[in-house]
Formats: C-alpha cells, structure tokens, sequence
C-alpha cells in the first residue's frame, strides 16, 4: 500500500480527480483467461452511482467505464487492466469560497498544508469519485476469487438507529436505496433521513461486509495479517473512522468463554459453534464467513455555516452550497465490497504462491 | 507491509519464534546519526515485559536487547539496525496436547491449513513475544521523529468496565498495573481482575493511544492515508479485533454539525475547536493529537475446556494449562504505543521525500 | 519494480497494448508545485516517435500525450499523474500467421507459455509502444531532478561499427538520425544502415548515456545501490541484452592501479582525476557524472525465413512482414535517458528521506 | 528491492558490519515444508569463504551459520527465517588512517557524503562479508526452486585473460582455486595472479552463471522482467560494473539472421537451435539455460599509494594494507549463482501465484 496503489499482488493504482476530465485505474498482476467485459463491472458500478435516490447527491454521472488495456477477445491477458470512468458533469459553478477556505471536516487544509496547492474543484482528489475505481477493481477481483466467495455488504446503522438484526434478509439489501437488510429499519429510516436533508444536516452509519467461501489460509502470521489488510483496506475509504472484525469491539467485553468459537467436524470439514472472530484467527482465514464492520462519519458538507479560517489565516465562516449526499456511508456499501473483494484476491494470489498445495476448504486431516 | 515486514521508509523486519533461540527484527532506513544505544530501548521493553504484576503471564524474560548492527560509536550510521532478545525461560514441559489439538481463538488450526506445519511450542511465530520486538523498533521510531512527538498510550476499558474519562490522569498511567489513566478505576479493576484470574478466565480490553506534536501534512489522499496505516498496523498486533480513530464509531450517531471541527487561530497557528477526527483529515494529519483506539478479545487461553477437534480431524476437548494472561490487553499499551510511533516515523520520512519544505506545524499562510 | 511498476517514491505504472486503444502511464509520488504541461513532455516524444527517418518503422503515430490528472493550472499536485497517448495507426491486416506461429527472439513463445493467451496484434504489450510512456514519464522526472542534473544519451556502436570517441560532440547527437556524437561515423552508418534494410535484415547498437550533475548520496550500500537500479532498469528496455557502469566489462582487464580514480580537491569540491567507476562507488553516487551505457540486440523481425513451430507444437517456418525498425537500437536512445531520469528522481526522493541535511556537491569537510 | 532487502515473494533482508559482532539475513516468504538444516547451507558458505587459497584474503571466518528461527523439526515452517554468522577475526588494528581518508574505489567518500558518519573498520557495511549472507539465503532459495534446476557459476576470464571455452569443462570448476571451468587457464593463471598479488597489485574478473532446468515463464512482460531482474542482482554485488545475458554486448554485433534462436520440437516440447538469447525472451523464461554474465572490477585496495583527500578536505596519499584478495571476482562466483537463484526462486513464487496451472517445461500444445 503505497501513495496511490492498493494490494500486492492483485494491485490497483487509480488516479484522477472530482472535475478533471476521467478518473481511472490500472490493475496489475491479474491472472490471464478470465472472461471480461465492460458489462461485468457496469453493474457494480451503478449500484454506487451516484443521483440514484432523494438520498445520495443529484450529480448526474452515468459512470461508464471502458477497459483500455489488458482484455484481448474476452479474456484477460495477465497484463495490467486499465480502466477509466469519464468526468460528465463537472458542474461549472463559483470554487472562490473553497479555493479561498477550508471546510471542517474535509481534506482541504491538510492538502494546503502538505502541498502548498489543491484542486480544490469539487473536492479534487479526496473526492468520493475516486471511490468509482475501487468499485470498479472490486468487480474483477472477484473474478479472480470465483463464484464460490460470496461478498455482500449492508448498512446495519444509520445515524444512532441500529438495525434489528433478527430481521436480517439479505434480499432486502437491495429493495430499497439504503442496503439496509432490515426491511422494517428501511422504512422507518426513509423519514429520517428526509429530515436531515431537509434540514441541511447530515449523519453517519455503519457498514457490514460479509465474505462467504473464503477458503482458509489466506493472511499471514504477523504484519500481513488478513484482518490487518482489511482495516487498512477499510479505513482508506473516504470519511470511515472505525473497522472491525468480527465482534469487534464487543469482543472487550465478553469472557474469554463466551467469546471462545469452539470447534467440530462436520463432513470432514471443521465447523464452528459461533463466529465472534469473524472468521480470522491469528491473522489467517479459518474457512468460516469473513465478517467486518465499518462506521462512517456524517458527511461534512452541511448547510449550518461553520467557523473556519482562510488561506492566508483569517477567521471567517463558511457553510456548504451544492450536491451532498446526507449519509455518504449508503453509497460506501459497495465501496466496501469492493474492497474486502480486493483484499482477498490479493491474499488468494499471495497464498498460491507461498502454499499452493493447501485445501480450499478447511478439511481435516490436511493431507 | 508484506508478510513480516513494516513499514516503507522506516521499515521493520521481524523474525523468531516463542520458544526458539531467540526472537529479533531489522530495521532498515533509519536515518544516521541518532544517538542511540541499548539503553534507550530498554525502558520500553520493561514496560512490556512479562511478569511485573499478578496481572500478566509469569514467563521469566529479561527481554535483554541487544544491537547487533547499523550502531557506530553510540550513533545510527543509516545502514540496517538489527536487535535481538534471548528467549530464555522457554520453560521445558510436554507439548503433546497442543501439537494434536487447536485450541479455539488460537490460530493453531489456521496455521495447520495454511502451512501444514507449525511451531506449536508456546504458539511459535503467533505468540505475543514478537511484540516485544514492535516495541524496541518503536523506541527507535520515537528517536526518528524526535522529542516533540510524544506519545501515549492508556487503558481505558477493561472487560466492560470503562474509565471515566473526567478523571483522565496522564501520571496515573504508570502507578498502577493497567496503564489506567483513571485512579479510581485502576483501584477497581485490581479486585475485578484477581478474580477473573482466579476463576481461570479471562476479559478483553481497549487502549487508546495518543501522539502530540505531530507535524501536520503525514499521510496522503488515498490508499497511503495516515488512519489507514495506523488501522493496519493496530490490527496486525495480536488479538487485536477492532480500530478506531478520533471518536471512531461514536462518530457514525453525531450530526454533521456537531461532528464538524471548527477551525479558527492561535498565533498564526490553525487551532481547532474539536477533535472529533482525532488528528487526521482526509488521510492527512491535521496538527491536531492523533487519538487512536483499538480493541482487544480476552485471552483465548482459559482454564475452562472447550470443544475442539484435532489434527486427524477428531472431535475433543481442550483446556488451556500453563502460564497466561488473564488480559492479554494490559500489555497491548506498550505495543499500540510502537506501532503508533513506527506508522508515524514512516510517514515522517515519505513525507520529507515528497514535500521537503512542508511546515512543521499548521501555519498559515503556508508560504 | 513490481509486474509494471517501476520505482518507489516516484513510482511508474505502464499499461497498453500496440494495437489497443490506447497506452497510458500513472506517475505516484511526484512532488508538488513543479511547472508541467503537456509541451514539457511532447518533444521527448517526438524524439523517440516512429516514421521520422528511413531507419526506423514507418508506423504513423503522432504520440500525441494528454496528461488526465495531477496537474491544475500548469502545476504538479503531489497527487498520480495519469498520462495517455492513442494509439492512432492500428493498421488493419492479417495477423493470422503470428497468431498461430512463434517469431523467433520475439516474445510471443514466452507469452504463450506463461499465460496461454497473448494479445498478438504488433506485439501486444511486448511492443516497443510501451517505451513512449517511459519517455513521458522521463520528461517528468528531469522535472523532479531539476536544471541542475542533464542526462544525455548517445548511439555509440551501429552493429559490430563502433564511433571514434576523441571525435564525440553532443551536438552531433541531434543532427544525425542515429543519435550519434561522432559526425563521422554518423555519415558512414548511413550506407550501412540503408543496405541492411534493403536486404530486410537488422543489426544492434549499444547506447551510451550520461547524467551531469547528479549529487552525491543518492543509492544505498547494498541492494538499493544506484547502478543496481540502474542495471534493472536499462535491462527491462525491450531488446537489452547487456548493462555496463562506468568502463564495465572493460574494468575487468584492468590493474587496480590503473583502474583507481583517484581524488582531489578543486574549490572545495571532490574531484577525480579519471571516471573509470562511472560515478558510482559501493553503489552511491560520488558526485562525478553518472555514465550507463546499455546493448541492444538486433531487431527480431526479418524477411529471411526461419525455422519455428506453432502453437499446435507443429515444425513450421516464419517471415516477418510488416513495418520495422532495422535497428531498434536507435529510438532507445531517448528511451535509455527516460530510464536513468527515472532511476535518478527516484533516488533523489528517497535520499531526501533518509538523509535530508545531505550536501548537494561532493563538499568537505561534510559539516 | 529496496534498501537492504532482495526480492518480492522470496524476500531477503540482510544486515550486519564487516567488524561488528555478527552479520545476518532474514528470509520472508518460504514455502513450509522444505527439509533445511544448517547443513543444507554451510558447504555453499565454505565455498565463498575466505582464507581457502593463496588467491583469497588471509581473514579467517569459520562462516558458521545459525538458524535461529523459520525452521521446526528439521523442516521449513513458511514463517521468516532467521540466519546469522558470527564474526570471529575481527583483527584489532589502527583504523586511523583509513577513518580519517578515502580509499579511492572504495564507499568511503559516498558513505561520507550520504549519512555524515560511517563504521569505517574493515569497509563496514560495504565489506564483501555482507555476500555470506546472499550466499546462504541462496542455498535456500536452491530448495525453492527443486532439484530440477541446477545452478553453477565459473570464472571465465581473469584480468584479460579469458578461458578457451571450447575446453569448459563443469567439473573443473571445483578443481582449481579459480572455479575456472577450462583446466589448462586454471593452471596458466596460477602465475598470473601470484605475479600480480607479491606485487602487491590486482586484477578484475568475468564470471559466467547458467541456469539449466528453469521451467519457462518465469519473468513478466515490463517492469519485472527476469533479465531486469537477474541484471538489478548481479550489479547489486561488490565492485560488480557490468552485467550481460546470452550474447550480452555481442549480441549488438550480430545480424537478426545470426541472432535469431530458430525453434523446433523434440519430444512435444519446444527446443531451441542456439541460445543466444540466453534463455529469456521478452523479459521470460523459454524454457532454455539461463545464461547471465558479469564483470568484477579490480580489488581497489593496492599496495601502491595513491592520492586521496581526508575527510577535511585536504589532498593526501593512502595506500591499501592489510588483507585483501588479489582478485575479489573469484570469491564473486559463488554469490553470482546465490543471487541468480534467488531471483529465479522469487518469480517461481510469482508465477505460481499468477500461473498456477502454467507447464513445467514448454510443452505444446500449451492446453
């Protein structure tokens, strides 16, 4: 994880800004012969779309990616991957007050204070289009994991309302535009939010990402944890500021019994009583779901105006005009996805190469 | 951050095993002439050491370090500096149990499906003593970053019990057992403990570690954000299961505007009237105190058995024997503080490669 | 130097294919507020750019190159710059032979076995293509490494014609379509050149190239080592079969008497009485000129059948058709600069990291 | 490659000064399950070491490694193995001079200008003693790569001196004190080099290496090709300045016809007409012998005096004392076939991790 690339061995570098022309990303190390298409990453794309409902921002961006590099009839060829979305509406509007200021919350003054310049222009690189890319790179690789892994995302918290997690369908994710497996909490959240955009506001949520059929054995003993990658991978995303695994947080407050996931054999297989590790223990996949959690703060851009300063170190005030979406963690679902999705394809290669002959599922004994 | 390696700049190569010869680690690009010798790394590690209180395992390890390169007459000369520790109380007693069977929230059957092998003797590569090692590197990174980085960690949560934070106490932290910074909790959790440890239990725990006088510009926008590396490397110590920066998931329930920290000045300094980020914006630090906090699972070792199966894939019971922590989370503090300190030692060094002339604190304006 | 990166701190990924849309390249890690534009990296193309001499191919491409990010208002942001050029000449034909048969010294065997698929149209990205990306980004990199460092390159032996150095003269080197220092020689390769391409045949070339001004300090004692970089880098140029530092093969005849530059003092400087170590000592530059010279082997693609097989693993024969270079050694002239520019901000970066109060000259005493 | 470290999926990290107590490596990625005991890596030791000849430096270093982690019951675990060689005749001697002056053709003056300090006692960290540890990381790295692929190096010209290769004869090799694959140069150069040690003097050397058995694909198109690759880690060795594959700088020579390596098949696999390619075509590994070559300068510590400055600037003479090798491209032998296997050890790893179904040798049809 360097600057602007993601991953080792199945690596993503993107680039590109809110209002330039094209945003884009290169993926390198992606094994030949798996059948791709445009029309294999439209989709996940437009679920993050942007102008989708009364609840992300009105900026209309169709979000059309075309594969420039490394697809030859269909297939990929195991040379990088490039990809790029183009910039359609870069609303051509007044950027003197935010060139001028810095808005709390945003990125804006630790890149003057990095770089001593930004393109401030919608946000520029901070921007959450970036996160077009990760969505984009998400749909490959998991290409490269198959069909047997499984990886879903839902938001389980709006603002403080959690969901009821005995009402857990995961069908409903998609019925209705929050990815909120609980269809009752979805409706009740419609009012909500409605409210807070109203009112000029914002709130924050909490994301859940959960991977079916990861085989175990992927990770490693120390600093290339599995969990430690995906808190990374996690907390890159633009506005999170918590991650977890499994329990989580709760997991300080449980026993050591209670928080035991105790272990039988089922088919030849070993299976769990419960999962509070999320399946990942000592840094490695143990073949159970991977399970990880994010929050997401509330977006910074609100109408209240806000005390600030100025580039040459004025007191002045400042409030936020234009498109927000009042809850950026909804559209972060399929962000997250897509990197839990890139985190494991990378540990998938990196596992074949160190211990290419170990099982796929978690079969005992070994050999 | 590849298999047992940390770090770009300021890298960290750890080695060794629980119960092999010794343990030790590599760090590579330090920058030469700091003063340094064994003496300063040595007060770190005794903070970390093993049976100090009733509280942690009674394991005898001086963790005597040594410095074996990359050190000239009391000085870093810029090339690798290699440290080593001795195990010496590899206490000799039968293995058999635990080399048949996995012990659940242990990575003993990860590792058998990853490796087909493991070094069972005291968890091998996965026991907590490689964290002795973060800490003597960490010593290293705080001379890096020098005197005007300070940095702290403290226990504010033990099991469920939490501090109250009104009573926050930075010289209580080290006059008593925990690393408490609340006296009177600290007084209430010594009663709380002892019997979790005579119940042969156990309790999980959280730390929060704070860095003061962080220069503003370390981090960068995207994948090398500064809370990303932070994320991954608290994630990557053992038993670690959930990460948070600034207020963290408290942050998803606040609105926009409270969760907005308004800037405003203070001698030509960008000072700010929250912080509700905990130091870091848009993957930046901002000047303000980095806050970070990290959960960590009860010990998994306890007296009670617990179901398992074995190599040959047998169902059976399993109960822990032998020397442990009742929280493995006390001795976490130390161990957080390094991975804080090395995270930032890093960036403090890719930042001076890119941005040589960025201030060292929030002035404006910036030229 | 990972798949199709190529360096750290100012890191370089490539992507595209001959014959595909498009090629691009992303540049991590530049440092902010240089001047660029699209007219500071459009006459290295135009350099390198096919169909400007009888003696390269007659591929029409204008290389035209857009830069997609990483620049607002003429200046660098410190975040990727995306670079791109269209592929305009994809000449429709026939490419149903190459396809089914392995050229010989080309890489399409090596593809085939490596990843069973391979882009054949022109050498998909085995293509000398990929090579103006690196010019682009070698334009950047004289940026990063200032006025101060001046990096040339030169075509110092035409097949087994080697120049006369007493009469070497850098302002030949653009006045000539041979990228030679010596006017005489220049004059004579004509005829040669021309008669090799009559009789479709091909020859090699070794290139010479020379950075002025480089500081001391930049590499590392010991895998890092500035020619270590160096050599990587020359060799992964398509066709280089052969690197050299400073006298290179020839140092090896020599006695360590004659081959010891020895040292002197002129201003305050370190000065050398020779250069037979090419600016490099125990991998680190010493402040002297940098000089690389790098061999080039004979174009592949020649009219005179030769024996191959097909990817039926039938004995067959092959003749390349088509628009070629008779000697590919020329146009890696500005290819070779582009590659030790690359090389050298690189190490500039990360010598600033590490070793911030380092001197720009080779001046004593140091403090 | 970055700093002290080697490699990507094999990775290598060494450490250690020529007259601190110990040198050492670390070995990050090696697949579990490979029988290694100390004895598996000391006869590759003892080959390097020194004191074995009248040709070599009179320093006696037993070379005795320790494994000290990485390594259960006689078996790799897949976690990092630790190495490490005491130093034994760190003879005591006045460092005065050669603190105070620079060794024209040595790091002292680089190492004096990069990091302001250095351990000057023996060369420090750019003493050839850092070459054991290549040494030995190459004796693991052979266990990688199998049985199939054999590795052997042989010296092939000594100052000018070149061998008659129609006399190579591999089992030579070991018979001389050269590694001299032609028995009657061997013999030849005993004189040569005596002459040239009582004269207190010293020559360069040639040495060839050659991989038989390397199963095609190995490398990647760009970037990290095998031939960048092989270049990067034979220019990383001492006093290294020039590196060739195949024909190397003869190949700019050729015509196309005569370079042209024509294909047939023996057996359904693809064979070759020649090698001139030297077994890597298009940055990939055909399937051919692995040929590289290399160039060693001069010892640069000579008897005669030679004029230097000190590190105040002023001009003075120095001349070498002490024990040195009259030729250090001898003892470069064995750490030329350590490096090569190391590399071709990490892209085994690589391949496996991209091409896991890729064939062992060049079979076609491919499927």
């Amino acid at each position: 994880m360097s600057h602007n690339s993601f991953g080792h061995l199945f690596r993503i570098t993107t680039w590109g800004e809110s209002h330039g022309p094209a945003i884009g990303c290169v993926i390198d190390g992606c094994p030949p012969r798996l059948a791709l298409s445009e029309a294999d990453i439209q989709p996940f794309l437009d679920r993050r779309r942007p102008g989708q409902s009364r609840f992300t921002t009105q900026r209309q961006e169709p979000d059309q990616v075309r594969i420039l590099s490394g697809v030859f009839e269909g297939m990929t060829t195991g040379t990088p991957i490039a990809l790029q979305i183009d910039n359609v509406d870069q609303r051509s509007r007044d950027y003197g007050e935010i060139a001028a200021k810095f808005r709390p919350g945003h990125a804006d003054l630790t890149y003057e204070l990095k770089y001593g310049i930004r393109d401030y222009r919608g946000g520029g690189r901070s921007s959450a289009r970036e996160t077009a890319m990760r969505v984009a790179a998400g749909a490959i690789a998991r290409r490269v994991l198959g069909a047997g892994v499984r990886i879903r995302g839902a938001l389980v918290q709006l603002g403080p309302h959690r969901i009821d997690r005995t009402r857990w369908d995961w069908d409903a994710v998609d019925a209705n535009p929050f990815f909120c497996p609980d269809p009752v909490a979805a409706a009740e959240w419609e009012e909500i939010l409605l409210a807070v955009r109203r009112a000029g506001s914002s709130v924050g949520a909490v994301i859940e990402v959960v991977a079916d059929g990861v085989p175990p054995g992927l990770g490693a003993p120390v600093y290339a944890k599995l969990d430690a990658d995906l808190a990374g991978a996690l907390m890159s995303i633009n506005a999170v500021k918590g991650v977890e695994i499994g329990d989580g947080f709760a997991a300080a407050s449980l026993s050591g019994e209670d928080n035991a996931d105790e272990l039988r054999m089922a088919d030849g297989i070993v299976a769990f009583g419960s999962n509070h590790a999320g399946g990942i223990l000592g840094g490695i996949s143990s073949g159970q779901p991977v399970v990880a959690r994010f929050a997401v703060k509330p977006t910074s851009s609100i109408l209240a105006p806000r005390r600030t300063v100025d580039r040459d170190g004025r007191e002045t005030e400042i409030a936020t005009k234009g498109r927000h979406d009042p809850c950026v963690g909804i559209r972060a679902v399929p962000v997250g996805e897509a990197m839990v999705a890139c985190v494991l394809a990378d540990h998938l290669l990196r596992q074949r190469a160190q211990n290419p002959d170990a099982p796929e599922v978690a079969r005992l004994p070994r050999n």
